[in-house]
């Protein structure tokens, strides 16, 4: 392991990470969702949840499946998932969100904030943030298309490794609003940077 | 009517539309799926189907719904909707999409550069594209994620009203891939460009 860090309930992070390098996103508590959206390296190239779509063919992303940027780039690849289920259809909450919805005026933590000041410390002009690949957040689709929030299926300690398939810089929020969480209180959420795998490109 | 216009087959056209103008996207043939991208008149807001999920709880949209901005502003509203099905998932076929997915190296017609190009044309920096409205552009959502493309529900002549809820420059493609359009070749689409309804603001 190259490095560990712990976001706190409602904050948020930035890492590079080289291609081969793995990501672990950890839920320690469980029942905690978080976002995350990644760029290239040289911050040309962003994450796509409609490029994904497109080559997956379906909108739940688990063991196996890539993660395509704008540009029709594999950035990342799920490399093991303890929960199986993940949301990439909402865009990250934004403090608009919270005074639209909850009528809350301001200064409520948000993902949308917390990935771009971190994508910021990394160098990476946010604006504007694509949809993130929402950790453990469980939203169903009906047949008439109604989207249902459920809580998150993430036990304490559960995680999911995400492998580099090029330079990138990512950010992780660990989700602020009770909704994502089964309307539990945000909690933290852990990081691990892991190297590559033997045989791997470092 | 203030103007109409024809899209070619596996073209594309932009216009300004003033809040309270509608914008009618027609199917002359029937069975011909468009893209519809949306940016604020000074470039700072474009449409995001994420914020547009959120505030709609559901993924297809229809008469009476409002399409968002990534900024949290309520942009268009489906004002009248003949087919009642269209696509908010997968983001606009790109040259790089026909080579990975058709082996086609280049030339292709595609809608992001049919969307970007006409961006352009209205004083827009379009890059990067945000999700098009997939008008009359039929995928099902099955239980597990996997998404399945149907034909567009829309016979000839069927249209679709969408009321600018702010001054808007929009672009629109007609599709020219045949998985969009149930198999059969590109078609043209038409545009309507209408003034405000009476008691709407101008």
């Amino acid at each position: 392991m190259i490095e560990r860090r712990t976001i706190p309930a409602g904050g948020g992070t930035g890492l590079r990470l080289r291609c081969g390098e793995r990501l672990r996103v950890i839920d320690p508590a469980g029942g905690q969702s978080g976002d995350l959206v990644a760029f290239s390296a040289d911050g040309r190239e962003r994450l796509s949840n409609g490029r994904t779509f497109d080559y997956c063919g379906k909108i739940y992303l688990s063991t196996g499946d890539v993660l395509w940027s704008d540009r029709s780039t594999p950035m990342l690849t799920v490399e093991a998932d303890d929960v199986g289920r993940h949301d990439f259809l909402y865009g990250a909450c934004t403090p608009e969100m919270y005074r639209i919805q909850y009528g809350i005026e301001a200064g409520h933590a948000n993902c949308h904030d917390n990935l771009s000041a971190a994508l910021r410390e990394c160098g990476i002009a946010p604006e504007p943030l694509p949809t993130p690949f929402n950790l453990f957040m469980c939203v169903d689709v009906a047949a008439d298309g109604r989207l249902v929030f459920r809580p998150p299926q993430s036990r304490a300690g559960d995680a999911l490794v995400l492998r580099a398939e090029m330079d990138l810089v990512i950010a992780v929020s660990a989700r602020p609003a009770a909704t994502c969480n089964g309307g539990a209180p945000t909690r933290p959420l852990a990081i691990e940077i892991l190297g590559a795998a033997t045989g791997d490109a470092a």
